[in-house]
């Protein structure tokens, strides 16, 4: 079964490439074969609740807007590099997680990202190093933005 | 043109490379021709307003801040690297902004930093993947922190 | 004398390595000898101070904190990868300080960490290219948390 259609039978939708929202290039490779993915937000209706963990978001819709935020990765992955099949190895995420003050759970959080990834690609490839932090604001008032580092087959 | 002439065009001053604000080393080399840039704050003259973007600082004066970080990133990489004329490629950037709570234009003002490489490196090299995020606070109370990967021509 | 015989001159325990805060994997491997090291955080025993510089934590605090996190950091490098002697380079790190919205000493904080790398592994080996921004909160309301790149000998 294809990655997507992994995706798909979790029941989730695979996004379209998300627009870059300023001066960057979305993903860009270097050192061989190795991919930096442009942080993504967690945006992808436009409809999704906007704000800060612990004041505006329960845990689970900061995992569901980590979730979504790695489909957003994963489709600027495709788009800009090719099929996901040929990933050899999610290397590192950092997941910044728009947090009230007194909320401490962002790897929590960040887990609705990296579960999404052991279920498709499984624990060697899907399992990523990880940062979860907590920062005060993202752009556009959302509440989770991911970055990292892909390597691909040669 | 040289690097440094088409930055003098624009009438910005190129600095001198930014003093190390503690134990760690500017520029690291890895992995073949990549180059670690340690986090690069905005301050050059030290006269320059400190403070948060959405309180303390307009939109536009966060830009000039992010240009400015981006200068001694470009500082601290020609002086323990080489000639900016050898860089290969801009891999990637993360754009710290410090940020009041309800400040959602991180990107906007991270593009004041990659608008700066795009006109003077071109789109294919000086275009990074990025990530911007908000933080309430950085080092020194100032505005923009910007940290990176660059490739160099072997 | 051994990497850990000089830590435990230093008077600090070596610890044993942190136990993963949720699905990723501690160490990963990519391109060639580089490991990323996902975030590590400063609690050791459970028992130190919780919460934010400039609030909850002094200055000397925050200094053992992110001393602590890189004993973490080095204690999941060996358990994952190998022998402390056959570290090549500390390539980066990035310190995230939980601060108050006034506080504006990361990068004394963060010193608390490379100070240890360069007095064990000397100056060339462990002073790496470093970032320290202030979050307004971590995980677990932890005062540091440390991610990094080293490189290994082939």
């Amino acid at each position: 079964m294809s990655i997507k259609d992994k995706i798909t039978q979790k029941g989730l939708s695979f996004p379209a490439a998300p627009a870059k929202g300023g001066i960057y290039t979305s993903v860009k490779k270097f050192g061989g074969n190795l991919y930096y993915v442009s942080g993504c937000g967690s945006t992808i209706e436009g409809s999704e609740k906007k704000g800060k963990l612990g004041k505006d978001l329960s845990l689970e819709e900061g995992q569901q807007a980590a979730q979504r935020a790695m489909l957003n990765f994963l489709a600027a992955a495709e788009a800009h590099v090719g099929s996901l099949e040929q990933i050899k190895s999610f290397v590192k995420l950092i997941v910044f997680v728009a947090s009230d003050d007194d909320f401490y759970q962002q790897p929590q959080v960040a887990d609705g990202a990296t579960q999404l990834l052991v279920d498709v690609f499984g624990e060697e490839i899907g399992s990523p190093a990880r940062s979860a932090v907590g920062v005060n604001v993202l752009p556009g008032n959302i509440p989770v933005e991911i970055e990292g580092i892909i390597e691909w087959e040669a």
